[in-house]
C-alpha cells in the first residue's frame, strides 16, 4: 500500500492568470481534461492566497486534486490518493504525459513537466545527494531495519546496486561500490604491504576486506556500532567477506568502542602508524566550519596525526563534488592544522550516490624523518 | 524563480486515525510543530473525503499546508509555496528533517519520510528511469532549446555529467557517457578495421566519432533530424568531435533523412554491409509487443537483416536492466524473424541514465557464406 502523489507543472503568459477572469478560464480548462483521468471529480472548496488561488477537488476513491494558480504564470496540479499495491494506478507516467500533452495544447502552455508518481508512506525508496536533490531508488524490499544506540540502521536492496547499507535514511554503501573503496585507497598507487594501518569508523568491513588483500603487517578497525557490523556481516558477504564474523585475525583486530579510545591508548604508548583511514561521517554541509560535526572531524584528525608516521597517510571520504563549498571548506580547515599538512584529491563516480564523489589523502609537510 | 514543493510522510497505529476524535488529535499536533516552522499558518479548509479526511492551512507568503489524513495510518503533508531565487526557502531540507524528527517524537510515529523539496516549474531538472523512477539532476542551465519537426530538443547542463542531449523531456546522452558508445560498439571486441559500417540514427554523433577511430572502409550515418545534429555540433564536441560539422569525410557520409530510403536504396542495389548500428529509439516499454513503435522497430530490423551481410552484425542498445519485461519481450519478437537469428547481450551502468543499460548484437544463425 502507498499514497501515490502525481504532481504536474505549466508555466503560461502571466497575463491569463492576472485577474480572477483569467484563472477561471484556465481553471476550467483544466477541469475539463482531468475529468477525463478522474472519474466523479467535483469541486470541494476554494481558496484565496496571498498571490494566487488554490482549487481544491475530489473524486474516485478519495482522490483529491488540488490545483494552485499562481499570479506569477505558474500553475501547479498536485493528485493525491490511496493505492493497495493490488490496485491499478489512478494514473501512471504514460498517463501523465498524456493529459500533460492535452493540457499543453489545450491551455496554450509556455513550458510544462509531469512527473512519475512518488509513492509515499513505502519503506525508504528516495533519498538525497549530497547537494539535495531528490533521487527514487529501485528499492524492492527491506533486509534489516534496527535502531542502535548510535543510529538507525538498514539494509535495503536495490534492483540495480545490490544490497546497501542505509544510516539514519542516507544511502551509505552498496554491492556495487568497490570503485568507493579503491579510490579511497589509492588501490595501485598505494603500497600497503608490511604495513600497519588504523580505521577509524568503517563499520561495513569493506574497506579492512580490501586492505587485507594488499598484505599489510596489521590494521585496527574501530569501529562503535556493533548493529551496523551484524548487518553487513550478513548482508554485505560480497563486499566484506567474512571479516566482520570472525572480528580478529592473525593480521587484523575489530575494536567495538569509540575510535578515540585506542587512538588516546596508542597517542599514550608512542605507538606510530603508516597509515589512517577516516571512514567515519562525511564532511558535514554547512556554510561555516561551526557545530558539533566539525569539531568532531577536526579532533579526530588533530588526534590522528599524533600517531601517524612522519610519512605516514590519513586517507579519507570528502563529499560530494556537486557540494564545492564543503569541500572548500574542509580545505580550509586543513590549511589551519598543525602541524601543517599537505593534501591530494582523487575522484570516482559512486553507484550508488549516483555522483562523483571526492577522497582526501594528507600527509605533513616536512619530509624529514623526525616526528612531528 | 520556481515552486517549492515540500513532502513529508508519516506511518501511525492506524488506530489512532479511526475515528474524528483521532483524527483531530493527529492533526492538532501536527499543526503545533507546523507553525514554528510556517509563520502565520491558518485553517483555510476542512473536507471530508472517501477513506480520510483534508485540512488546509495558509501561512506566511502565500504558502499552503495539505495535511491529509488516511484511515490506513498515514499521514501527508504538502508544503507549497512561490520562491524568487535570491529568495531564502521557507524551509530547506535540513529544516525538514528537523521538523519530522520532531514530528516524529511528537506523534508517536512508527515510519516517517521527509523529503528534498521540489523545484518545480524550472527547466528540467526531472527525468526518469527506464522503470519510472524520479531523479532529480544537478541541472544548472539550458543551452540549447529548439522544437525541431520530429522533437523537442534540448542541451542542459549537468554539474555532474556536463552538456546532456535531452529529447522530447527524456535524458538521451551526456559527456560523462563515452561507456555507452563503447558498449553499444564493444570497443575492444569487435573489429572494425576496413568494415563497412551503417548507424541508423546517432544523432548526437558520438557513436560515429568513436567508430571512424577504428579506421573503417566506409561509415553511413542516416539521421532524420538536423536539429539534434546542430545542437550536439555545437555543444557536445567533447562526445561527437568535428564529425557533425563536416557531415561528410573521406570514409564516412551524413545522409539527412529518413533512414528507410537508403536502407531501401541499398536493398535495391544489393548492398550488403558488416554492421548495423541501431541507435533511434528505445524498446517502448509496454505489457505487448504492439503499438506503432514496436512496428517501426521490427520493420528496420527486418529491413536492416537485408543490407547486412551473412557474418555481420546488428548492434543496438535494449532498454534499463530494471525493466526485464521489456527486455523479455524484445527477445520474444527477435526468437520470430526470419532469417533466424542469435542474439548475444551486453550491460554497462550509463552515468546520464544513473542505471544499467542492455546492449544487443544481433546476427544470423547460419554460418555459411551464403546469402540470407
Amino acid at each position: 500500500m502507498s499514497v501515490q502523489t502525481l504532481l504536474l507543472d505549466f508555466s503560461l503568459d502571466p497575463a491569463r492568470l492576472g485577474d480572477e477572469n483569467g484563472q477561471k478560464t484556465v481553471f476550467n480548462q483544466l477541469e475539463t481534461v482531468l475529468k477525463d483521468y478522474i472519474p466523479n471529480l467535483i469541486l470541494a472548496a476554494e481558496i484565496k492566497v496571498d498571490g494566487g488561488s488554490l482549487k481544491l477537488l475530489t473524486g474516485k476513491k478519495g482522490s483529491t486534486v488540488a490545483v494552485r494558480l499562481f499570479d506569477r504564470g505558474l500553475v501547479t496540479v498536485n493528485i493525491e490518493y490511496y493505492k493497495e499495491d493490488s490496485e491499478e494506478p489512478l494514473i501512471n507516467f504514460k498517463s501523465a504525459r498524456v493529459l500533460e500533452n492535452q493540457l499543453k495544447k489545450y491551455m496554450t502552455v509556455i513550458k510544462s513537466q509531469a512527473y512519475p508518481p512518488l509513492k509515499r508512506c513505502l519503506f525508504g525508496r528516495y533519498y538525497p545527494t549530497s547537494d539535495e536533490r531528490l533521487l527514487e531508488y529501485d528499492i524492492d524490499g527491506v533486509l534489516f531495519d534496527e535502531q542502535s544506540p548510535f543510529q538507525r540502521v538498514q539494509i535495503v536492496h536495490s534492483k540495480t546496486l545490490g544490497n546497501m547499507l542505509v544510516l539514519d535514511d542516507l544511502q551509505n554503501i552498496s554491492e556495487a561500490d568497490l570503485v568507493y573503496t579503491e579510490t579511497l585507497m589509492k588501490r595501485g598507487k598505494e603500497n600497503y604491504e608490511g604495513k600497519e594501518i588504523v580505521i577509524l569508523g568503517g563499520g561495513d568491513g569493506a574497506l579492512l576486506y580490501e586492505l587485507l588483500k594488499e598484505k599489510p603487517k596489521f590494521v585496527w578497525m574501530l569501529e562503535i556500532d556493533e548493529t551496523v557490523m551484524n548487518a553487513c556481516n550478513k548482508h554485505l558477504r560480497s563486499i566484506c567477506g567474512d571479516v566482520l564474523e570472525q572480528r580478529k585475525g592473525h593480521n587484523y583486530e575489530i575494536i567495538v568502542e569509540d575510535c578515540m579510545l585506542t587512538v588516546n591508548k596508542f597517542i599514550k604508548e608512542g605507538k606510530k602508524v603508516d597509515y589512517i583511514f577516516g571512514d567515519l561521517t562525511d564532511i558535514p554541509i554547512s556554510e561555516s566550519a561551526c557545530g558539533e560535526l566539525w569539531e568532531f572531524m577536526i579532533t579526530i584528525l588533530q588526534a590522528s596525526f599524533k600517531i601517524l608516521k612522519q610519512n605516514g597517510k590519513f586517507m579519507t571520504h570528502g563529499n560530494g563534488a556537486t557540494s564545492p563549498e564543503s569541500l572548500e571548506l574542509y580545505e580550509q580547515e586543513l590549511t589551519k592544522l598543525k602541524p601543517p599538512v599537505k593534501f591530494s584529491k582523487s575522484r570516482a563516480f559512486v553507484p550508488s550516490f549516483l555522483e562523483d564523489w571526492i577522497f582526501y589523502q594528507i600527509s605533513f609537510k616536512t619530509t624529514d624523518n623526525g616526528d612531528a
